[in-house]
């Protein structure tokens, strides 16, 4: 297991991850990407969209992280995204009353602030830093609040713990975009930020996150899916809810026996299990826990972690949950908006509908030239709506309060003809955490033996593609390797050139960032130019004709070894 | 000229660009890209990266955007990043004084706030909403502030108003990584905020801005520019700011002649001149304008905007600045990290050094064992810091504050071999507005006529690349069809396949939303595998063998003629 201290700084040092304003001493739970870092994450970018969009169909969109307060107070974010958090009455420093607990009970986190309190005091728990006394647990949000625009007028703003309220606030116009058809699939990749009080475990628990959302919304009724008979075969290990041990299921008979909830569940944690493989998380080390039912939102119907073994332990990277009808009801139901699909019947059908039928020969004489008016406002109301049949109902005319006699309607029943009904979608959601994942691959890519450090990272991820070195800097070998360079790099392939130092330092460089093949230019190259071709991980060499790399080298995120790669040179 | 709402309301509808949290009645200044938009926008920052990254070898970092007071401090924003603001005393509603000013001076951003308020009174403004009295102007910060972290131990956050800033706060690391040399040029495409007062003019004036900075490294005296040779004839429109006309001038000719400050800030303009031509801006309705000196920030040596003349007038897209050695001065001066780059000399020489050399006889009776300790502290000083040689200093020992006589020490003078210096880097700053640039380019594209709409954009930057179509929905073309849309949508190129409605609806639903080319299946595909191939521009059509569609595909982005593909396939 590799020491999560060997790889941040491994990390650090060779421009993967940088603590944010390290200049002015840092701030906890932030990270800046270096130049490989940022690589790296758009090549996961890159190849989590090939996935979602070109072969999944769903649709990117890219939205504001600052919202207003009602969106939040609809998602439930202001009331529920909180922890409980004790400070110091000495040093002034506050902390997650649960982290104080962890050794004092199980799950701290499922306790109320009470019983949290209570197990404190009896422990005598004083602040870790100064050993002062710490206070009665407060609830604290955990979004970052700021105010959008000036003065009185300004509006209370937050921004987003997730980018998953984006797509949902935008369900309608997603929905018309895809020209009216569920399922339709939305993703975003974008920054989300959480108000951590005590961020910790390097960039487990950022401030600022990376996030790569999709949410898939479907009819409620219609959870199986297509293109799962393609993959049900396929395998996963999974630990239930119920069970103490982790085991190997199909997907379909995961399905079948009830522990995945449904086909559609099953065919993302399987696009999601397998996407972490290609990257390069070592299958060995992987694992779906499904969450629960403590544990899960109230509203999800079925919720799975996909988590890697790391140096810190077993660490959530993506999650997978049926979260019902949850997201799009609460905005439907505090914007007023409607975010229904239409559900179009295979032929009409009769259906009983109860109306409003307003009374114009006693309206006439009560309301005058106001009468049609009245009787307009009258049919438009909802039956459902009324108090009781036949009671006096209280109108507003042009601004007015106007009382309408029970005896000038009456609420009758109709048999119309509907073509369809509106239904609110279910949201299926695979969740990724994208500094999580980054963070994942370099752990399990880290290799050490006597101090020599090799990064074995897929060519699918590794930041640069190719070294290449002239064997020695004269003769015409430097120029024709700068050369070499400057071609795969025109074409998009990420090179590096080295001529500095021994050979040997220069491939220890490249494997230590997890440079997969490195090509060197010798003396060899004037006669045939032929050029040297070294794997990274099997050290092995040959030697290859010049004219065929540039073919080669874009296969190389295509994860080929070297004796695949060569076949094809 | 392209009137804003045509624009933005076929943006809208078509999904290009959405108003954000609109279910909530928006929030101005926000604005979502929905899927054609958000895929437009990365066709722009791909072929930005292909420009910085593999072309000009710049490395691209991806940074926090929230940051510590501490670094707005030093960059100067806590100071002078403020609007002057009026407060309506009837309905509270904020305005940017120099916006209510805009008819009664020429130039009113550049007043003082007296000078404003002066002008206000004397022409009677009040409230623009309710006709209200309007406060004095008061200094308003448009950065947006938060919290970060929780309790009395929180510090005071910003969100970063520009990405430049993390590019700077990070120099030492992006030097190291490049290995100790200038120049080094960092990237980075990120968001930023502005709590603007009055958002207006739809996108081009944000709260939450998608930018792509560079930042270059430079030696202070070394501002010439090695490939400058490669691009000097180019020609560009410039406005100089000592000009009433814009001129047409070559590269070459602006440097000699002093328009354009050094070769350096020419090579970059001229990118930034191809970069948004390349993209399907409209080079007759393309100028760079040159600040003048009231306009630019104090520090900066020359700066000129690259304005698009739009339906709002001229539009800035892309600022080019030689901002000096401001920036990382300020945050060198703040932090004390040293932020400087070595400049080694060809050859060591012989340079004169002050050194404090403590005279240990006089130390040894008076500080006793103590006094090697002090005699270290001594040599430790800087010579320029003493306030006068010969005088009694006070010296901090182990929290003690202890005098040290004037005669315990001697100043020198020493002929020192030392190999190089420090020096601080310039920096020459391409700023490129995103969301304006992606507007700017609907803008340039649109045509309508008879109101049919045309959208003409690049194929480098068309959100689909090809519709593709069976020209009835049986006999099988329908199945060639959806199997041409799939091959080519595996390679990356963004297909879609559209069965429903007449040929010509099809044709101009694509036309719309800016698709270079149509794929028609007919009954002639069956007979020999040959489909059509229509322009969107000209509405010739082709017929090209299906065969040759997937070499064509991703050619398309290349922004190749109907004739040139046909030639090609």
């Amino acid at each position: 297991m590799a020491d999560p201290s060997d790889i941040l700084s491994l990390a650090k040092r060779r421009g993967f991850i940088w603590p944010a304003y390290e200049i002015y001493g840092g701030v906890a739970g932030l990270y800046d990407y270096g130049p490989l870092g940022a690589e790296m994450k758009r090549n996961i970018e890159g190849y989590w969209r090939e996935l979602y969009i070109h072969q999944e169909g769903f649709l990117e969109i890219s939205c504001a992280v600052l919202g207003p307060r009602e969106v939040f107070e609809a998602s439930g974010h202001l009331k529920e995204f909180t922890d409980l958090v004790v400070q110091c009455s000495r040093c002034g420093l506050s902390f997650r009353a649960d982290y104080l607990a962890e050794k004092l009970h199980e799950q701290p986190s499922t306790l109320s602030s009470d019983d949290l309190w209570k197990l404190l005091e009896e422990n005598n728990v004083t602040c870790p830093d100064c050993g002062g006394e710490l206070s009665r647990p407060t609830t604290f949000n955990l979004m970052f609040k700021t105010a959008i625009g000036a003065g009185a007028a300004s509006r209370e703003g937050y921004i987003r713990p997730e980018t998953a309220q984006s797509m949902f606030v935008n369900f309608a116009a997603i929905y018309r975009h895809a020209r009216e058809k569920l399922p339709v699939g939305a993703i975003e990749i974008g920054k989300s930020m959480r108000n951590e009080i005590s961020p910790r475990q390097g960039v487990l628990r950022l401030r600022e996150i990376n996030m790569m959302e999709a949410e898939l919304f479907v009819h409620p009724e219609q959870k199986t899916w297509p293109r799962f008979a393609e993959v049900k075969n396929e395998e996963l290990m999974l630990l239930p809810s119920e069970s103490e041990r982790t085991i190997r299921s199909s997907l379909e008979e995961a399905v079948r026996d009830g522990i995945i909830l449904h086909e559609t569940l099953a065919y993302f944690m399987w696009l999601t299990w397998k996407f972490l493989m290609d990257l390069g998380i070592d299958e060995k080390r992987m694992r779906f826990r499904q969450h629960a039912r403590t544990e899960m939102a109230h509203y999800a119907q079925d919720c799975w972690d996909c988590e890697a073994l790391l140096g810190y332990g077993w660490v959530e990277l993506v999650g997978v949950a049926d979260r019902g009808c949850y997201d799009v009801s609460a905005h439907l139901k505090h914007s007023g908006a409607d975010l229904t699909a239409f559900e179009r019947f295979d032929s009409p059908k009769e259906v009983i509908v109860k109306k409003v039928m307003p009374d114009l020969s006693r309206l006439g004489p009560l309301f005058k030239e106001r009468a049609k008016y009245v009787a307009g406002k009258l049919s438009a109301l909802s039956p459902d709506s009324l108090p009781e049949a036949g009671s006096d109902l209280k109108l507003d005319i042009d601004g007015e309060t106007v009382i309408v006699p029970g005896n000038c309607y009456r609420v009758i029943e109709k048999k119309e003809k509907v073509s369809g009904r509106k239904i609110v979608p279910h949201v299926i959601e695979p969740s990724y955490g994208l500094d999580r994942i980054l963070y994942a691959l370099l752990d399990h890519a880290y290799h050490v033996q006597d101090d020599y450090v090799r990064l074995a990272l897929s060519g699918r991820v590794a930041p640069i593609k190719l070294g290449i070195f002239p064997l020695v800097s004269k003769d015409g070998l430097d120029d024709i390797a700068k050369e070499i360079c400057d071609q795969l790099s025109s074409t998009g392939v990420a090179c590096y050139y080295d001529d500095s130092g021994s050979i040997g330092r220069r491939y220890a460089r490249m494997d230590e960032i997890g440079t997969p093949f490195c090509i060197t230019v010798d003396y060899e190259t004037l006669k045939d130019t032929s050029v040297t071709i070294r794997d990274r991980d099997t050290t092995d060499q040959v030697r290859v004709m010049r004219d065929g790399l540039s073919k080669l080298a874009d296969r190389i995120s295509k994860n080929l070894t070297l004796e695949e790669l060569n076949k094809q040179a």
